[in-house]
């Protein structure tokens, strides 16, 4: 990709910003090629699109590095996007908000500070991914269980800093979260929460500290850039039990949904329960082409028949338990009880205690076998996650769940959606999967995302993430009050970052410096 | 009390400003007479001392009122000191950091918004106390549980805004908070999370919104005005269960409290176990000469007998389970054998099945016996609460009792102090207990905390809360990189409150304004 430089920054003026990074991180380590401008591109992005694209990357090994490219960034002012990983997929990879930042690179940061078997927690540097950590938890023999998103190819820090989830007791894993160390725009360094004390015994252990608490303002956020961070663990458990349910049709979730959602909120199930439609199974397994090659949507014939092979049904979930067997056992009784009245199916149930091989377990392993979503339609593939919040209602999330496949179908696109019951709230989830190949299948799906948002909006649900092109959309959509909130997040975002070179744009947060970029 | 302008005000100014102030609230809720100051300060203060002196109180009955009367401070430059219903006991009651300030009582604002039983969750306006709230949950059959402090007096949002804890499963009041409604110094109003959609149908469900979270930022805060807020309830379970221990020796704690650690850890316990020493109990049921009227401390004969009368241990404690009965009966098994080992003395147990008088319940209700710790001496009573926050290890905690306990000696006050065992962390709460009437004494009681203050700096442990005379010196033993967290709080403070006219110095946060006033 050509050089699309920052705003009202010249060639040679960013040709010296460049220069001065090279000075704290070494020539090789400030990549500035074509080449290197494609690599750090949303890799689900059509070629021929010329939105957020990066002007370069940087990549330091250490928060004294990030510290002082802070420092330049703002003496030369270079705007910067960090990512830690970069695989926040579905959501902008790698890619920055705003055309022209310059990609800060984190993933070479990748300690392990400390694992803490006892109190269950570690201390990570950002460019640690789940396979990173499994590995080592492993090879030392630490009993201490991850929470993995399905793809789990990113950074554990920057999964939690998007608010991703996992599948086990700590599956919100944004809450696990406990004490960041941050680099400020101005290139300070706080640490929060009861890590602010030099010495402090209970960093990693308390959540709040004294006075504000600062951790959830650098999720989703601008306001620093997060150098470690404190991540709970989950001790392994004395077992798991799987309880493994299918729903034949499309409205079995109105009264499935009420079941799980009052066994949740009585922490009977304490994880977030997955359903998925379908499609989810079917993608993983091979092509649409096998199945269907005419106009439209999948027609409901080719479903059942998708269906039948697979052995699914209309909907497919897991409720799995973790903890003392005697405990498992117990709940898993109520489980069976509370769907009886309803529930004529089969209920598959899995069994692991400790000892027995960990692939049997309700444990969560590193995998990314879910990226072959992506190649359904053949060509080069791409997905979209479209994730509004919703009360766990089962008939209100039906209403959704028919409007939203409406929607999918208008635009000539197979609805891919599914449920994660949280304890109060449904993650409404759904991928909007194109082939970047097919200009016209990409102007419809970013069409149907649009309408996505408006409709939800509009039905009072919020996206809790969106993809970087979105992020003013839905952020335009918290409207209470003229948005006030988008008002105070860029009162401090410009009181902590006057020049505005810490990631312009994200989550819709725009500093004065860049707020003509706005979309 | 006389009054007590704020910095930098003239008598006449100040008059100008309330009687401002009364064409919005109406003159009878402007109260500035000597008795009206007097009702405001901290009622645990000794009378002769003259800190923390309000110099007026105004009391508003909605959140157009508040936002109004924001406004005029600003123009007027008088500093407000935000409380719900002022029974911040033990960290200062109703009174200001700063004299001069005027105190904006939030208690007419005392509306229940809404009760979900569904969901599990309430909306307050900040004058609601745990009292009020109990109240209408039983008048109107709703089964949803409260968590309540060892005081109940207060304001429910008021004890979650000051990180106050209870004794469900839902006992870290301060995490139920989902979704504010936040008057900003300038008087515009946000709401945060889901709930700044207008419509928006998770406000009190999701936590986090879109963005960064800004909840927990205006906890122990002077960021803004909390005028409501939603809190998580719990639902009614089938059964409680109670494991009551007594342990005879104060080391007894050291393989408790990590037998405790683990069953906490691993959600065995989902509720905060108090360990509460002997004096606890003692406090409750009469007052200290009916004892010992020597010189020094308590001696440990003394300690013996009172322990015999009342049948306690040295230690005492009782583990609640909630739930159903088959999972709290599975899960007492579980802690039967983690005890056995160790602890030969009686299982007090205890049990209660829905249908059954609440009052035989593990259930919070309500209670303000717990005051009555403040006639221990005789005289004019006052306690003040030393809380450092420890890691979940019995060794560790056992050697800072001894510490603490010492010191109390030194000092020649009644070591009263026990551990609040949070899933990763202990709370070891102490109370200091004195006669305000008896000058000496007080003057110990503060020596006391000043050096208990710097014992656990030295140790590495924070206070999680503390009275309004030791926020500057906690907040300043955060010091890592040069305070950098209090620079990051009072920057953002100056950003959102020019003229620093909310809480100046509320945990040790000082706007530019009144930086002159730190301790």
């Amino acid at each position: 990709m050509k050089l699309q430089l920052p705003p009202r920054i010249s060639a040679a003026a960013f040709q010296r910003g460049l220069a001065a990074f090279e000075r704290v991180v070494g020539a090789e380590w400030v990549l500035a090629s074509d080449l290197d401008r494609d690599t750090y591109r949303d890799m689900y992005q059509p070629a021929n699109e010329t939105t957020h694209v990066p002007a370069a990357a940087v990549a330091p090994q250490s928060t004294e590095e990030v510290q002082a490219l802070l420092r330049l960034a703002n003496e030369h002012r270079i705007p910067l996007w960090p990512i830690s990983r970069g695989k926040n997929l579905g959501y902008g990879g790698s890619a920055p908000r705003m055309s022209g930042s310059v990609i800060l690179d984190l993933s070479r940061m990748r300690r392990i500070l400390d694992v803490d078997v006892k109190h269950g927690y570690c201390l990570l540097e950002p460019g640690v991914g789940f396979f990173d950590l499994y590995q080592h938890l492993q090879d030392n023999r630490i009993p201490l269980w991850l929470s993995v998103p399905a793809n789990a190819w990113g950074s554990v820090i920057g999964n939690a800093l998007e608010r991703g989830i996992g599948y086990t007791p700590y599956g919100e894993n944004t809450a696990q979260l406990c004490g960041l160390e941050v680099a400020l725009p101005s290139g300070e360094l706080v640490r929060t929460g009861m890590g602010a004390m030099t010495n402090g015994r209970a960093g990693q252990l308390f959540r709040y500290g004294f006075g504000p608490s600062w951790d959830q303002l650098f999720v989703q956020s601008n306001f620093g850039v997060v150098t470690r961070a404190g991540m709970w663990l989950m001790p392994e458990p004395e077992a798991t039990l799987g309880l493994g349910f299918a729903l034949p049709e499309a409205s079995d979730i109105i009264w499935a949904l009420d079941i799980l959602a009052e066994l949740r909120l009585r922490r009977v199930i304490d994880t977030s329960v997955t359903m998925g439609n379908y499609l989810r199974t079917a993608t993983m397994r091979g092509q649409r082409a096998e199945w269907y090659q005419g106009p439209g949507p999948i027609p409901t014939e080719i479903e059942r028949q998708i269906m039948e092979k697979y052995g699914l049904g209309r909907w497919n979930f897991t409720i799995n338990l973790f903890g003392y067997d005697a405990v498992n056992q117990a709940n898993a009784r109520i489980i069976r009880d509370a769907f009886a009245p309803h529930y004529r199916g089969e209920i598959r149930e899995t069994h692991w205690q400790r000892g027995e091989p960990l692939a049997q377990s309700a444990a969560n392993i590193p995998t990314v076998v879910f990226l072959q979503v992506v190649n359904w339609w053949g060509g080069r593939g791409g997905h979209m996650g479209f994730s509004p919040i919703l009360p766990t209602d089962g008939k209100e999330a039906y209403t959704q769940f028919e409007a939203t496949r409406q929607r999918y179908e208008e635009f000539g696109l197979d609805h891919f959606g599914g449920f994660t019951m949280g304890e109060r709230y449904l993650t409404n989830v759904n991928q909007i999967i194109y082939n970047r190949d097919d200009a016209d299948m990409t102007r419809r799906a970013h069409a149907l995302f649009n309408a996505l948002v408006d409709d939800a909006a509009r039905a009072g649900y919020g996206e809790y993430r969106t993809h970087l092109s979105y992020m003013d959309k839905v952020a335009h959509s918290f409207d209470f009050n003229d948005h006030a909130l988008l008002r105070l997040n860029e009162t401090v975002k410009n009181a902590l970052d006057p020049n505005g070179i810490v990631a312009p744009g994200k989550s819709g947060i725009w500093p004065r410096a860049y707020r003509g970029e706005r979309a």
